[in-house]
Formats: structure tokens, sequence, C-alpha cells
């Protein structure tokens, strides 16, 4: 394949058949791309928008070269691939985005070493292997801060906060052996995020910040326009653009801030369509989900303006309860996973309420 | 099954797996719920972003009836289906939009005597079997007329203008013997269309008019809002009701007017989303499609709320020529179809230009 883009008719595989894969595959339909599934658990949520569906494991050898000979790139809704899974699909096609993102991002400790080599801020940090790198670090970083795994954690999960040196063995004990690391808290107004994009000619485009407020530890409402002044927004911006090109990036990134009295402070990246990121698609003539597509394919960006004001909310667990009510209310869009089975933390569905401007 | 809203993860089947059969899909999985398309012809654009597709001809009677006892709805994209196949289906599941609103609307004559005894305003009509029928049309309703079948006529097919007596002959022939109408021209200054829909529980909502502009019979642009005062607004919104109303109608319904300067006529409807609906998908929160989605499944209607103007072109034959140059326009969404062939005339994609609100 050369950097040529893809027309409509070619084939994009997805590695993860979750919410973000089957917003992917609806963006890759609009611009007649069809899409290939690969996910280990059965009926994934992707799987009922998508052309074909593969049901494998990232160990089967035979499915992932199967499913490769299907498609004609691979992008991806999650960063927890396993390496072993990648060193068979890489030599038979594109990876977009590329194996240094997921190498990054994968582990919270390269991430936060990236991100300060390219002399960006973060929160204080510190590798944690047993308990007296953590003395040394909670020495160096002092309480409060969170202990964390270096890998596999979302949305809350694999953390224990330190409010002192008391509850140190308890939060080491929470990691049950894993390597992790210390961060410090930051005192911020608000976290921010960009949903930044760069296409494979190196052409970048970002939309505009929105304002996330999470309840515990998952995301519960990301608001468009942040609260920012036009140098914090320009500031986020150029940042989210340096991590992108020192990358060599393709595809739609997340990039999670915090503002401080200082400055933005980076929190974490997401090398894929980002949570914070699901307003685009009632706010934007191109979301989120297109402009990863577009990425990936080698067609050029959108330019990532918004047309609306969104308010986003994440419909979890419980809260699909609410969606006979929500359907009721005018200016807005229900946007609902298609899983069949509601479980407390589980993100069920998002709804975007447009605000309207005034005529 | 009883009038009870359709819960997520319900099955909704779709005869037609075109176009407008591929974005009904797309609606109802932001709702949660997945479909099974039913359509003769190989690898249908909606199969693309289907959980399930039966492909079997309308006289398959056993994979009509297997098709029927997987899904909890019926739904199609297209009003020519045969009454045989509906025969089948109509014992074992619902059909939304019901068999009358079919009836009217695949024949010609049958509608615009379902209009005229509602009161409302057509174009002079004549029904025409022979020479003799056509001889004494054309003396009632006089030339310039277009003689077109009754039946099975889209996009500007099975149409053939009459200028002057002259042309009778000719234009009888290209009718091959089917069961015709004489239409009389009307003087309209343009066309508009209203998106109307009714739910179960016979609320209605329409949304804003919108103003088309035909090619060679096929429509090349929809521009929202349409040309119209706030009383022939008005009127196109009540005269829509009263056909829905009359036809106990569920679903979506297309609308076509024309404005003249005595008043709204009514063109033609359509028993399913439409052409000229498209713009709802980048102009408001719900789009056409999931509100036929939802009237059909018993949801609350949306209410059909604008939240942007929006100018929808049709992408035909060579235009997917332009679609490089159409990626890289600012507030400017593609839908492209999936559709493997390119011929001319065919509808291949649309564009939805969205105007931004100055701010």
């Amino acid at each position: 394949m050369t950097d040529a883009p893809l027309a409509p008719g070619a084939v994009i595989g997805i590695l993860g058949g979750g919410q973000l894969g089957r917003m992917l595959s609806v963006a890759a339909s609009r611009l007649g791309f069809s899409t290939h599934i690969y996910e280990p658990g059965a009926n994934p949520p992707a799987g009922q928008v998508a052309a074909r569906v593969t049901t494998a494991g990232y160990d089967d050898v035979e499915a992932l070269r199967a499913f490769a000979e299907t498609v004609d790139v691979i992008t991806y809704e999650f960063e927890n691939i396993p390496a072993e899974a990648l060193d068979i699909l890489e030599p038979l096609r594109p990876i977009r985005p590329n194996r240094k993102a997921l190498k990054v991002s994968q582990d919270r400790l390269t991430e936060k070493a990236f991100l300060t080599d390219l002399g960006l801020r973060t929160a204080p940090f510190a590798a944690v292997d047993d308990d007296i790198d953590l003395a040394e670090a909670l020495e160096e970083i002092g309480a409060p801060a969170i202990l964390k795994t270096r890998r596999f954690g979302y949305d809350g999960k694999g953390q224990a906060r330190i409010m002192s040196a008391e509850d140190a063995p308890q939060a080491l004990a929470d990691m049950a052996g894993a390597p992790s690391i210390l961060e410090g808290f930051v005192t911020f107004s608000h976290e921010i995020s960009v949903i930044a994009a760069r296409g494979l000619s190196g052409d970048i485009a970002c939309f505009d910040p929105g304002e996330n407020m999470h309840e515990a530890g998952i995301l519960r409402r990301t608001t468009v326009p942040a609260r920012l002044s036009e140098a914090q927004r320009m500031d986020a911006v150029l940042l989210a653009a340096k991590i992108l090109n020192a990358l060599d990036y393709v595809g739609v990134m997340g990039v999670e801030l915090f503002v401080t009295p200082q400055g933005l402070l980076v929190n974490e990246i997401a090398p894929r369509v980002h949570n914070s990121g699901h307003w685009t698609q009632n706010g934007c003539a191109v979301d989120q989900f297109e402009q990863h597509i577009r990425a990936v394919t080698g067609w050029p960006l959108a330019d990532g303006q918004r047309h609306a004001d969104v308010v986003m909310e994440n419909l979890i667990g419980d809260d699909m309860d609410r969606v006979p009510d929500l359907a009721r209310q005018p200016d807005t869009a229900l946007h609902l996973y298609g899983k069949s089975e509601v479980k407390p933390g589980r993100k069920m569905g998002h709804v975007n309420r447009v605000i309207r401007a005034p005529r």
C-alpha cells in the first residue's frame, strides 16, 4: 500500500469491538468504507454495524493473519493490544496509529517520561516496584498521592489513593505486585481534553477543547466550549500538536489536560478516539470517528469546526433507566451501544445535548 | 406484540437494502436496536452496517417467514413491495407504516384520488389505459401534460411529456401498455417537501420544510429553510398531518408540495424516509432515519427542531469524482452509500453543507 488515500470500497480492520469500534464503523460507512472487526468477546457492539466480524483471541495467529489479509489498513479502539498480536499484523498491513504511540501509552511511566522529555509538564511521578521505592517516592512527591499500575488501568481501575504514609502498605497490596507509578496530586481548576488528529501527510487538526467532569473515576460529562482563555486554548492545541508530531502519529488522539494557575499539565494521552470527543457527533460536520477514519485512510482531515455548543453526558449502568425520559427531551441525541447487559459502572451509551444558537 | 415501546436490543426488519435501509440501520443502532435487512440483490449497501442480511426474492415464502421470525417489527425503504410478500409477513409481525399507506402510494391514480378525497389539491389528472382515454384526458386537461405509468415510476422513469396532441401516440407507446395517468402541468414557483412523522400513539412531528431543486427528473439539492411565508409553512405542516392521520400512519413520510400563487399543491407522497430529508442528519439532534425508527418501535418522536441551516446535495454518478475535493471543504458532511459500481443517474451519496450561525 502506498500513501495514496484509500478509495471508497476499501476495508478497514478494527481491533476491538466495543462502542468506540462501533462508532468508528458507522463513520467508516459514511465514507463508503466497510469494516472488519476483530474481537475476542462474542457479539460485540461493533459487530452489529460492521460488514464482518472475527471472534478470536489476540493470541490466535491464524485468525490474526486471516483478518489482516481481508483488510487494507488496521486501526484499533483500545491501547492495550498485546505486542505479540501486533508483531503478527505489522508485516501484513499498515497499523495506524503506529506502534510507537501504543508503546508510549500502554505504560503510564513510559508515557510520563515521553511527555516530560518533550518539555511538557505532568504531575510529579516516580516508578514504584516495591515498598522501598514507594517510601522513597512518597518522600520525594509527598502525600496525598495516587498509586497506579503502570499498565491496563482505565476508568479508575488499578488505582489507590495514599492520603498519608499509613495508607502505603494497603495501596501497594492493591497493585498485586504489578509494576506501578506514584503520581502526586495536582491542584487544578478543571480538566479539559483536546481531541487532536494528524493525517498521513502530517497535517494536524484539533476540535475545540471540551471540559470534563468525572464521577467515581469515570467521565460523566464533557461540555464544549471549555472554560479557557484564548491563550490557554492556543496552548492546549500547540501542546497536542507537539505530542502528535513527536510520535509521527496518524489518527485521532485524546489528550487530557489539567488547567492550573501555572499553566496546562498533561494528565494522560489515549492513542484513539476518546470518550471526551463524543460531543463532535452532534456539534461538527465531521466527528472524531470520521476524522480518525480519514486520517488512517490517508484522506484529508476536516478542520474540526464546531457549528453548535454541546453537552455530552455518559449513560452509565442504571442510567439506562433514564432513556425513555431522555428520548422526550428536545435537542437531545441518544447514542446507545447495543450492550445486552447492564452492569454498574459500565458505559451503556451517551447523550449529546445540542445548544441551539438563538435566531 | 403490544404497543409498548420496543426496548434496546430488539431487532428491526427492513425490507430493502439500498441507501435508505443503510441509513435506517445506522439510526437504529444509535437507539441500541439491531437490524435484519431483506434484499434480493447481493451485497446491498445496508448489509455493511446491519447485524444480519437475508438475500432472497420477494417471492421466496420460506425466506420471508424465516426473516419475520427473527425480527420484532418490519419496516421498509421503498414502496413497491409486492402485495404477495406483505400477505406472508403481515400475520407474523407488525408492518409499519401500514399496508394502506403502501397501497395508496404504489399507484399514482389511487394516490391522487386519495389526496383529492381528503380535500387537498393536486395537479389535474385522469386515468389513461388506451388512446381513447388519452385523447379525452388531453381534451379535459390540455397540453402540455405528462403521461406517467401508475406504478413503479421513480426518479423520472416511466414518464413522457406531451407538449401537444401530436406527442400523444409516442407517449402512449412509451408506457408499453402499462396502466397510466395523465397529469396536467402546474405553474409553481418552487417545490418543497415536508418530512412528517406520526408515532404509534398518534402524535405528529414535522421537520422544517426543505426546498427541492431537480435536474433531469432527479433530486439535486434540498435547502433548509425553504422560501415560505409563515402561513405557507403552517399550511404545509397541517396538510401533511392530515395525510398521516387519514392513513393512521406510523413512521416518516415524505410529502412533496408545489408552491403556487393559489396555495400548496401535493405533488406526491412517499411512505418512507425521503431523499429530501437527508439534511436532517446534520441539522437536527434526531434525523429522519432515527425519527422513523422511533415511530415504528413505539418510541416518542423527537420534535424535529433544527439547530443549523443545511444545503443537501446529491452525488449522482460521476459526481463521485468530486469526493476528494468535497472532503476538503469546511462544514461539509459526506454520506457515501458504499455502492461498488458508479452508473449514470445512480445516487452514490450526498453531502450536507452545514451553515454555521454567526458567533
